[in-house]
């Protein structure tokens, strides 16, 4: 194998040799059971170093793409070729079902977001990244250069800039998805990605199934639109499939919206037997899987979870990322990976919202990317959030040691259930009133929900703040308990309602 | 009756036939009774097989659209009538689901955009501006001062940046609206606006009223969302009032979605007199108009017709703009103005749309705004625009005397009227292989029109350009009277299809 690399690049070698045959996979030249050349040999023939080689093997078995066996050798995974073979056709039932009756109420979603927007607030209540590690240098670099051509400004294609699908492949391949640039559909964000993806696939009076604790989103999504969710219960394997199989039968449901990877609310990863299982319902329930993995790439203790299209053989899933949690919201974009037989009509339904995204964002995103910026921009958040989940893990420990929550390994939140005497209205409310910001949980779910929880976000703030405001938490605790009915009181009165 | 067939479509002609036939049949056109031309009259008026022919009639029988009776012929079904809501948005629903259908169906602004999109293509397609006088420098300037906060690229508020509202307000202002920063919904461009109007205001099976020709957009929205849109002809002086009496009694409609400012495609303003009857019978019948004034700034000749907002007492007009043509469109953004009733629905239609528009774009763009630049920007592009405009007057009547056309006091398009003896299609097809694109009038009408019509946009090109596709348009004019047939096969051959 002769590998093209470049010794004067800012890219380092050993990453040189994961990309070019990561490359290899993704194109086919290498399938499942290609022996790759031993790290001895690579290195000699290159004139590197054994712990170069090692470290690109190394990464590419990280990502699935490769396996080592002791005293046999490396070989592209079996899982690798899936990416390659092309999606089969999938014909799909039309259940007809009773329209849909849900309806959000309240718009809970909203309550979350202007929670975010008061000032003065310590809040834990978005899932939301460090600004500080905005890059606003390179954005900015981008930016300009990308504006010395005019037509930066111009209507672009429907699908998404060329130069951003490019760059957004390989991005896809490191969470073992190989699909070429003309299966991707840029979004703006992942909101519009299930937005889109709904309009396209669903009709008004299916049946969505969502595991929940869910995206509040989508529940106000299909709302709008007509279909029914019914609620899959999770426990920390994720999705429960036993429940979902009887789901399946009883609803013939239309798709399967699912956060198996750092899942939002809960942080928690769905169990790749699990996950295994999803896709061979799938195919046996006729549904497709809506798979949204905006956490994915957010992983913070070793092994990555697979995202199920990387396991995708029949083409059932509509795979959403977005760039909001892994490098910043503001630029309102993100992509729809997707089997040709799907993708016209994703593309049709997001000509009809708002015909294309920015084409200045996507060059300069673009331009961002290939540079080559958001590898190291991940290491650097990786190893950020990590800190700060930590101290909340702590803090968590030392103040509210009566609560249960969730241990995530990756992803912005933690899912805290509160013990049963607290009220989670009242609680999360007071918590507001004294300046810390909560989501309260049953934003989470469709029905009213026995026992309280909050979802606490931890990305946007240092461990001081993050152990200062879980403090305030645990004394609001106690004092709930001490002094309840003084509080509910104060509470009724309160000249700052939250809206 | 003359069907519009497209014999490269993947779409059989039996269920084009169909197709075109159940939607004369949905908007009205044909009603319950009516009688079908023969099997024979209709294969021998398109140069068809009989077989065909009847495969068509057989798919509507099928779905009771019609019904046949032996040595009588086939008529439209009473029944179909009074389906024909239900009937059509199960007909939507069915190309929901099924991608094939999606593909094959007339997705015709699709086919306007991919024709800006070929290479060497003088195209007058589409309505865009000119690139050359995109604000490059001064919005790098803006995006570099406001990418010194981080949090310009964070989520920001549902309803737009506050800093962008501000500057929003003064600029309606000058068309004559004055709206507080409170009463503005800041949309990913007007296509946004309008899906988000929609989505709150109105519910499948609502019907809508629109003039017609109209922006195809509409269309595509309406379906997507289950609306009926029933077409209101309009004549120089914009919609008929006469006939839109008539149809507001007849159907009830929820909202009038109209351009009544430098109509797209006509370019022509609706006459004020027309404006107060619009407003009368909006509050008569108790509907909603949606106002889509983005070319409303775009004026050369003097005087600028108010909008209907500026008129608006009742406060039953939704306001859409957007700079996308009078600034640029990759910008995507764009602005609502509603009453405090309207507001609250639009911002959830918008957040579950998309969340939020980029912070990072409205901030840059309302410092660009604050800062001046735009006042100059619109006097420069006025200019240029009725440059081109008039350069484009003088072409058609050079090269293309026996077309009517339009002269718009405004706008970027023309309209153009082809001679009786043209198809359009074919005319169009023909344009485009000789290099000059133009957007065939079908695409902004919902049946069939006896007439062939294609629109021009002079915005980005200069008038010798101009001259030159209008010169090329002339000659295959002629062209086309003398080698009709010659021409014909030719298009049937060509390596180089417009899909």
């Amino acid at each position: 194998m002769k590998l093209l690399l470049d010794r004067h690049s800012d890219t380092p070698l050993y990453r040189q040799i994961a990309e070019q045959i990561r490359e290899l996979i993704r194109t086919g030249v290498l399938t499942a059971g290609c022996r790759l050349p031993t790290v001895r040999r690579l290195a000699l023939d290159h004139g590197l170093t054994r712990l170069t080689v090692q470290s690109g093997y190394a990464e590419l078995q990280t990502q699935g793409l490769v396996e080592s066996y002791v005293g046999r050798g490396t070989f592209v995974a079996e899982r690798a070729q899936t990416m390659s073979i092309p999606t089969a056709r999938a014909a799909l039932s039309r259940s007809a079902v009773d329209p849909a009756t849900w309806r959000s109420g309240s718009s809970l979603l909203s309550e979350l977001v202007r929670m975010g927007e008061q000032p003065q607030m310590l809040s834990f209540a978005q899932a939301i990244p460090a600004s500080s590690t905005y890059p606003t240098r390179e954005l900015q670099q981008a930016l300009s250069r990308v504006l010395q051509h005019p037509d930066a400004l111009d209507y672009g294609p429907i699908q998404g800039e060329a130069e951003l699908r490019e760059q957004v492949s390989p991005l896809l391949l490191e969470r073992g998805i190989a699909e070429s640039p003309e299966a991707i559909l840029i979004s703006a964000g992942a909101q519009q990605g299930i937005d889109v993806a709904l309009r396209a696939l669903a009709k008004p009076g299916d049946v969505i199934l969502a595991e929940q604790p869910v995206y509040p989103g989508i529940m106000e999504l299909a709302a709008a639109h007509g279909l029914r969710v019914v609620a899959i219960p999770m426990d920390e394997g994720g999705m429960r499939v036993q429940e979902l199989e009887v789901a399946c039968s009883a609803h013939r449901p239309r798709l399967v919206y699912t956060v198996p990877t750092f899942h939002n609310p809960t942080g928690l990863s769905l169990d790749p037997d699990r996950g295994e299982a999803l896709l061979a319902l799938a195919r046996e329930h006729d549904f497709l899987l809506l798979e949204d993995d905006v956490y994915g790439l957010l992983a913070y203790d070793g092994e990555v979870p697979l995202p199920l299209k990387a396991r995708d053989q029949s083409g059932r899933v509509i795979y959403i990322t977005s760039f909001s949690k892994s490098l910043a919201p503001g630029l309102r974009l993100g992509a729809l990976a997707a089997g040709p037989d799907w993708l016209a009509p994703l593309a049709a339904a997001k000509q009809s919202s708002d015909l294309i995204c920015s084409s200045l964002m996507q060059r300069a995103l673009a331009l961002y990317l290939r540079r080559g910026h958001f590898a190291s921009h991940l290491q650097e958040v990786r190893i950020l959030y990590r800190e700060r989940r930590d101290a909340m893990f702590k803090a968590l420990d030392t103040y509210l040691p009566s609560c249960g929550y969730t241990r995530p390994r990756g992803g912005l939140s933690i899912w805290v259930t509160l013990p049963e005497d607290i009220d989670e209205y009242d609680f999360c409310r007071e918590a507001t009133l004294r300046g810390v910001g909560v989501a309260r949980g049953q934003a989470f779910f469709a029905q009213p929900q026995p026992h309280g929880h909050m979802r606490l976000c931890f990305g946007s703030h240092a461990p001081d703040q993050i152990e200062q405001g879980v403090r305030v938490l645990g004394e609001l605790l106690q004092d709930y308990r001490r002094h309840r009915t003084l509080l509910l009181a104060r509470a009724g009165l309160s000249a700052h309602p939250l809206v």
